[in-house]
């Protein structure tokens, strides 16, 4: 089975029932199919092959759902990129990736303007939306195109996806997923938590981050209408889902933490919400709390990541109502401020290993490692990278985790230099070798910093040289020009010097203010606000 | 992933949650798991290699659940034999699949006896459960193996069973199934009609017929308690489902009609059932809205075969309360006296073809074709029936069938001589050749007839040879000496000449006095009197 079967199904099984619904658009799996077809063949007509890489910038919509549908049946690799990322990212995924076409909606035009050289080396770039000002429109390509199927010589192993993310060594780089991981990742968390042909959901999520993708396909598997949001809003968010009836949708915990302000703010009937489901970043005890108490609405947690395929582990609707639901003492989870991330997913094997790759027993902190059919096949073109966090079909995931008695996994620490802000991955490595780059600077360490919206705050220490005055506000502007916004950090702290090591390891442990996860006192005073910083977007 | 895995997972999730109960012995997900290895500990060290195959003839049991999770983790091919089977039958599964090694409990030992030069050629042969009387004892085997799992080659794509079924050129044939194409078919079942851990599962159906491994599985792919009874019956699934709170059971109709029959005779609390599943053979409407008023319970029937590896469509829970329920008017299904089998699910592909294998519109009538990732690989070294119903991936399945506007197949009649008996296929040619081999036999004609328990009913219209008088009831003994019961003819008609075609076909369209499906006049009266025949047993 490939992606586009699932599409293709739907079309011949239920032609006339709505696929997607888009700014007040209804758009049914006959008409999303032939349209899927028709791209899929506007694209194999430039002369792209199996497995070249196309590239896509845009915010959500219901071209974008086709995009990802037309590339899984041309055969062709999608690759998303992250609407924050500056021209200098775009330039280096297109440059790594070897991108032969790319398709762009209007509002990020102008972020091609100082990479045009980059530009030179695809087939085609195409405008998605009206106005973009390009040569090439996709309507226009439709209407000229074949409504039929494309040949195509796609199969299951074929690669679906090449996803980027922050790159541990300064550099993104992109994971490999093909249609049997995606699809084995999908019917999983399909199985785990059910969903029937009469859901309603919606993707507010950015298609391109995270699970976005997954959870497109997995609406689509169970022929369930998506109602999909340009970007999320939380009184937008709040009134689609009162005015649709939603049943089911998945955020990230600092949009659930949004949507907590804007329910208090001004009240919407949810009643129709059958299941929320958050991940990507830790999810604070006292967020879910609040989110349980004030949106009232069935929860669950799901912990993956990029490299995993999607999810692996699942804190249940019942876990909630059990663990952290009214008048129920989290004795388990006492001194914890996240929740933990759930128990294993059937399917998977999570094991604590330590640093010889030795499994540990319950209770004891090490690296989570996970094995399953749904992990990426590698790092595109990274031998070295790909060898370092998978060894004999065990992914390192990075994440130091301990497995309770009764099967939950509780995340503590990050082995590898990452921050999760908002439910992005940010490598401290990659923010660090752009401060670097400043003048004045003479070191950086960079470190997330617990932070109730956020999940986790980038923050900069820096070691201005002998004589320099250089601004916190003016490093921020630096970064700002070479940092996609989520990477930039929230705040710069300036030190005389950076604690180390006795090897001259900076101690990064020690310029934390605080570690989220167990090392924090209980008693630890916890602001919850749920107040986005000042200029702070989703 | 492989089969395997399912168990582990449950070991090392919830060790010491229930796995299933046995006459009144539960067993937990880590003791289960235990005995599993030591299984295949044991057959391994028997000398067995990856994908031998390894036979076996038993009632459902706790320790037949054990035998398909070891031959799984073992790499071995499990090889399940019809309860029914007589020695005959036995020694040719034996031979045609060159088995290795024979599991086998003690009500079957007997029918070893008249095949032991057979047994001679297997590694060995082990009995089941107490008083069995031969040499090699399962528990003595068990508790000299070792409990850690077995170091194996099994990976997704090595064969997991052959299932033998009923031969259209006499003789049974065995389809090749393997771990990839079983998990397919369980998850894809799994997401179609979901269950939840808290499920507790009533196996009455024969594990080692139709999909009785399938529903072990998929029940322990979501780590539910499954209560597995040693053989169906009636009032034996009621009490339990009573006493036990069952949710979830799957049957065949004839067992349906049976339930209705204990229920209306003495009424049970099935007030704990959330769903009974049904399939495997014509399901009469008559009975199934009989069904739905005595026993009050939410029903899904599924549609498949041993060939397309389980499930390829529902008749939902849905659909039979909008079509079927009480106060609904079968406007959709009228004329027709069995319900459709359902709506192709996702995941595959279902075509109605004429002779020349090209599509036909809705409403036509034409053979029914599959695709998807559960079908067979083959049959066991016949690659010339393979080649016949294995066409550039698409399954011939030897239905007759049409898709109506909404997307109900409803099957109409069936190309391949073969008569659905309580859930069992019985091929016609294997029936006459028994037959035929009876001295006083001219000409056979073996077809299947309407029958309101059985679903259809064997019957054999037979021309003796001049002067002979042998008797129905001689013929009918002479079937019980070669043929499993449920194959034998539950009728016999002499006839004076078989209706032939002019170039003399035998007309077996004239031979059935009716014919279920929508050639039957829907005035035509249809008695439910529900009684199985005197003597049937299931």
């Amino acid at each position: 089975m490939v992606v586009g079967d699932v599409i293709d199904g739907n079309a011949r099984r239920c032609p006339d029932r709505v696929a997607w619904t888009f700014q007040g658009t209804p758009w049914t799996w006959s008409t999303a199919n032939e349209r899927v077809n028709r791209l899929a063949d506007s694209l194999l007509s430039f002369g792209l092959a199996h497995e070249d890489r196309v590239a896509f910038l845009s915010h959500n919509s219901h071209r974008l759902a086709e995009v990802y549908f037309a590339l899984a049946k041309a055969g062709l690799i999608a690759v998303p990129i992250n609407a924050k990322s500056v021209s200098r990212e775009i330039a280096f995924i297109l440059q790594d990736v070897e991108a032969r076409a790319l398709l762009v909606s209007k509002e990020f035009v102008p972020r091609l303007g100082p990479i045009e050289s980059d530009l030179k080396r695809l087939r085609c770039v195409i405008g998605l939306d009206e106005g973009h000002g390009l040569p090439v429109d996709y309507e226009d390509l439709l209407s000229s195109a074949s409504p039929s199927p494309p040949s195509s010589a796609v199969h299951e192993d074929s690669i679906r996806a090449i996803k980027y993310t922050s790159g541990t060594t300064g550099f993104p780089k992109g994971s490999i997923s093909t249609h049997k991981q995606f699809l084995f990742n999908i019917t999983n968390y399909l199985l785990h938590l059910p969903f029937t042909p009469e859901d309603r959901c919606l993707l507010a999520l950015p298609m391109p981050a995270g699970v976005g993708a997954q959870l497109l396909a997995a609406y689509a598997y169970r022929a369930c209408q998506t109602f999909i949001l340009e970007k999320f809003d939380p009184a937008q968010v709040l009134d689609a889902i009162e005015r649709e009836r939603i049943t089911r949708i998945y955020l990230v915990p600092t949009m659930i933490a949004a949507l907590v302000n804007e329910m208090i703010s001004r009240p919407r009937d949810l009643s129709s919400v059958r299941l929320m489901g958050y991940g990507g970043s830790p999810a604070p005890m006292a967020l879910i709390r609040k989110a349980m108490e004030v949106l009232g609405c069935p929860f669950y947690q799901s912990f993956g990541a990029s490299e995993t395929g999607g999810f692996i582990c699942y804190f249940t609707p019942e876990d909630h109502q059990h663990k952290l639901g009214s008048g129920c003492e989290p004795a388990d989870f006492r001194g914890k401020q996240v929740t933990p991330c759930g128990r294993e997913a059937q399917g998977f094997h999570i094991r604590i290993v330590n640093s010889e790759g030795n499994p540990l027993r319950a209770g004891e902190v090490g690296e989570m490692v996970v094995r399953g059919d749904s992990l990426m096949s590698g790092y595109w073109r990274r031998p070295q990278e790909t060898r370092e966090v998978l060894r004999d079909g065990w992914l390192f995931t990075g994440d130091m985790a301990k497995i309770d008695a009764e099967g939950y996994i509780h995340i503590v620490d990050r082995k590898r230099d990452m921050i999760i802000s908002g439910g992005l991955n940010v490598y401290s490595a990659e923010v660090e070798s752009v401060i670097q780059e400043h003048p004045a600077v003479s070191e950086v360490a960079v470190v997330g910093v617990p932070d109730p919206y956020w999940g986790e705050a980038v923050r900069a220490f820096v070691v201005r040289k002998k004589g320099e005055t250089c601004s916190a506000e003016e490093l921020l502007r630096f970064c700002a020009d070479n940092l996609a916004s989520y990477k930039r950090p929230q705040s710069i702290v300036f030190l005389e010097a950076l604690p180390k090591t006795s090897s001259g390891k900076v101690l990064k442990v020690q310029l934390r203010s605080e570690n989220w996860g167990e090392k924090l006192s209980p008693d630890a005073p916890h602001d919850l606000s749920l107040n986005p910083p000042a200029g702070g977007s989703l």
